[in-house]
């Protein structure tokens, strides 16, 4: 049996830790600023790839990531399984009852807001598809319905995570934009499977068209019905006669593969199996938040990562970056999408402004954008520069969306309390045995963070404050606070009395986390939303807890980052 | 870039999804006979490979694992970053505070332990390499040393699921076994190294032999010293400033593939670096328990059963298997380890009966011997024949390992309430409005369930008693109970009445889950044990709460089920 040489399994681990790294890191860079992970993960291929490692160091590149022998295989099929698992997680997160309880919404933005993009992007194609970055030598038509179908799908889980960052999600307006992108979702891919047939996929499979077809929409159906039915119904079986949650993640995982190797059979893709699968798996009750998170972790941070960022691998996006098709592709992408989601949405009811937020935030096009382009990529039908042109739009409209949306609504970003906090203002210990003390400490503690504070004045405005009402929210937390008119940002400083210490709370119980909030007398709702902050994170006991045994700031942030959206970090 | 073609991907899928199901399948079917899994999954290759389904179907065996084109080389790709996973899993159980806490005693036992087998298997190796099953064209002296180290090595997991079971592990005896087996388990695979760099994996590194014996040391100094440091230090500052828990999942994998590739590049084994970046990582108090769960459980339930299934497909167990050289080598483990643990542990100071249990328990061998075995069948050092013996030799050891702990402490096994009630005894809702209605209607069910009971004198018997005092523990639970002259076998009912009745309890809450428990007069211990085992349950208040909302008999089991204990299935 042939097997991998010792040089070979050295590259590939090599390979496999470098991209893993990179991409990881660069994914975190670009959550930090607040963009989905998938940008900086994408960055990480194109920085090892021909695009920069490989154009500069050809020797290290080619070593790294041969293009010959046995290991661009292996990495093919590594990242074809990467692939299919992160399609199972975004096919999980689509929830049929949310496009159930909003259907005449989701269903009036969600197809205007597939239609007529689809037709914004068909006509200029068909017409002139070689402005559109179409080669000679694959049909005009399906090329112009490739390209109809890419720019129409939004990506669900950007749209999902800029909502919750907006705190939108659990609002009307969040719900039916959720809705309308679960629709389109589903939709699209339904689109683009009989496009991927189109494409002469299915030549290969060695069936006929028309059998492509009517297999997917049989295989849809039964999914969507039968197969919904049986997995709901068969996994408490699961759950009760194998070891758990290890049971239901192998079960999970073969089926998912089952139907990957189903549809890739009768020629569509593995990865439409494996999203129709998740879509029904994930629609289970019985399937239990552990088991979710599990595979949501695992696929959302190795995976993923290591399948975007092997896209950077394959293709030189310096050489092809086109800036006319680029614009050319953005302008027709944001202006379709745009025109058929707010006029669908005034239709449906919604104001101007909510109007418009729903189309910014449904422009939003993320990963998925860019699979579709590699697959078209891989099966000869798009070039090398239409596939960077529609990275670069999904890149571009997964950054602006957020800003956008709250542009429209003008909504003003979440305040967070710790935001205004530093190692320097954190007191680990504040050996303070009354409230004044402790006051006294944060203060000094603020001013040695924020050199334009004075420690008296500070505390001088919190203790007066603090003789009015006593400043304890209760759950050993405490909020004194200080507005004062010399300062025009806010500073917050934190400290922990691990003894407790009394703040005259509701509950009675010692403070044992006292936070100073010290705002601009010219801005006073944030006294407001920091206090809301706070009480916030107080809502969990398991974070307070956590909070108050945190030695130092590090471990502060650690404990107060328990509740990151993985699956929503791509898109 | 050489790519997998259409039809390359759709087998590639189907074998995985076909290994995957089979291993997990025949995994649970051991589990459920008390076995670990890794016996399951063993088996399941067997069945594909070239023992079974390639000997009765050779056209489907070829088709669905070719042994020619890039597929085999794929499979390996994926196998070997499969076991290097599952090493780092086996490296982050071992524990090296507990061999601190008990030194002498694991001192003791896992010297002696591994010294005895080791110089029992190594003589006649060297006297007589061909009874051992030593081929022309390796070097004896290299083949012995492999042998010896093989036959020495313990199961780490295998023995410390083995003691959970048995109700041993926090006992002291459980302790010093796990201890002792700790210790084996490292300097086990440091031996390893060393014979791996001896084999002349070494040579295809480039490196001279003691170079690579040099750099072992160095880096295995290097990762429990400063690497273990290094790690402690880093995770909370990986916590606090990436995504929880990916953001830790990545890292953890990131330092493991570099380790693996370390380790394979000097000409070791990137198993080993994996193994020790395990032991370092998993001896960081910040290692939070929810990352843990998913690299465990991730790893156990699908990388594990891959590799485990894969082994089956590359030898022919039936051609290779030969009775003479599995008796020789079981003969020669088994003696050895027993000598080396009894004699040690004895005069570690336990008694003779807990020198046997020892020595039994240690002598379970499980994944670890396979997995050498695997990687000295692949540098040619041994033939399918001793490969074949060695891993039913593990088999068969960590089989019967737990059996014989249990005759040699004469302990027996323990009673589950559960095991004694069936979907015909379960009542998902009593109707009852006080204790008499639920006692009779679970007389009624236990009385269906169990043909030789008689629900009139169960529920009389039961009344009796109650009347006595109130069998409410608490907590929402009660306990009535019968012990009938005229059965010889325990019977459970169990009944929920969702809106909760008074059992006299002492926490004076109404019993919302109400088990009848019907024990044989002539057995009086079992009425106690079953006690326990509803009091042993009802101390975790979420488990009780899931029990209550549990619809169905299925769902009240996997209610129950929730505390696997993954890694522990492997060894």
């Amino acid at each position: 049996m042939s097997q991998l040489t010792h040089h070979e399994i050295v590259v590939l681990l090599v390979s496999l830790g470098v991209l893993l790294a990179a991409a990881r890191a660069l994914g975190e860079v670009a959550r930090r600023l607040g963009q989905p992970a998938v940008i900086g993960e994408i960055a990480a291929g194109i920085l090892l790839g021909p695009t920069v490692l490989q154009a500069a160091f050809p020797g290290v590149g080619e070593w790294l990531f041969p293009r010959e022998g046995p290991l661009p295989q292996v990495m093919h099929g590594i990242t074809t399984i990467a692939i299919t698992l992160f399609l199972l997680v975004a096919g999980m997160e689509v929830d049929l009852s949310t496009i159930w309880r909003r259907r005449v919404a989701a269903l009036s933005v969600g197809v205007g807001g597939m239609v007529v993009p689809f037709a914004v992007a068909l006509v200029p194609a068909l017409l002139a598809p070689r402005l559109m970055g179409w080669d000679e030598g694959s049909s005009v038509k399906v090329f112009a319905l490739f390209l109809a179908t890419a720019l129409s799908i939004s990506a669900l889980p950007v749209v999902a995570k800029m909502l919750i960052d907006l705190q939108l999600f659990r609002t009307d307006l969040g719900m039916t934009i959720v809705a309308a992108a679960v629709f389109n979702d589903l939709a699209g891919w339904m689109v683009f499977a009989m496009v991927l047939a189109l494409m002469g996929h299915a030549a290969s499979s060695g069936l006929e068209l028309w059998h492509t077809i009517t297999l997917t929409l049989v295989f849809v159906a039964f999914m969507l019905v039968a197969g919904r039915w049986l997995i709901d119904r068969s996994l408490p079986w699961v759950q009760a006669h194998t070891s758990f949650p290890g049971g239901v993640l192998g079960f999970a995982l073969v089926i998912t593969i089952a139907c990957a190797a189903f549809t890739e059979w009768i020629g569509v893709h593995a990865i439409f199996g494996a999203f129709i699968c998740g879509v029904a798996l994930g629609d289970s009750r019985h399937l239990r938040p552990r088991t979710r998170e599990i595979i949501e972790q695992f696929v959302s941070f190795i995976f993923a990562p290591l399948f975007f960022a092997s896209i950077g691998l394959r293709v030189d996006f310096a050489a092809n970056f086109d800036l006319g098709l680029v614009l050319v592709v953005l302008a027709l992408a944001t202006v379709g999408k745009l025109a058929g989601c707010v006029v669908s949405a005034r239709f449906a009811g919604f104001r101007s402004r909510e109007a418009w937020a729903i189309g910014f935030g449904m422009n939003a096009r993320g990963a998925m954008e860019i699979i579709l382009g590699l697959l078209a990529l891989e099966a000869g039908l798009i070039n090398e520069r239409l596939f960077v042109a529609l990275v670069v739009m999904a890149l571009l409209t997964s950054i602006t969306s957020g800003m956008l949306v709250q542009w429209s609504l003008g909504k003003p970003k979440p305040v967070r309390f710790w935001a205004f906090a530093s190692s320097k203002s954190f007191v680990p210990d504040l050996g303070a045995t009354n409230s004044t003390e402790a006051i006294r400490a944060l203060a000094r503690a603020a001013a040695d963070a924020n050199p334009d504070l004075d420690a008296d004045a500070v505390a001088e405005v919190a203790l007066a404050r603090e003789r009015l009402m006593g400043s304890g929210i209760g759950g050993g937390i405490a909020v004194p606070h200080a507005r004062l008119a010399t300062i025009d940002a806010p500073a917050v400083a934190i400290g922990r009395v691990p003894g407790g210490v009394d703040f005259d709370a509701p509950d009675e119980q010692p403070a044992r986390l006292v936070i100073l909030l010290i705002t601009p007398a010219s801005q006073p709702e944030y006294q407001l939303r920091l206090l809301a902050s706070v009480a916030q994170t107080a809502q969990s006991p398991a974070t307070v807890e956590r909070l108050v045994e945190a030695a130092s700031w590090t471990e502060f942030l650690a404990a107060l980052n328990t509740d990151a959206t993985p699956a929503q970090e791509h898109g």
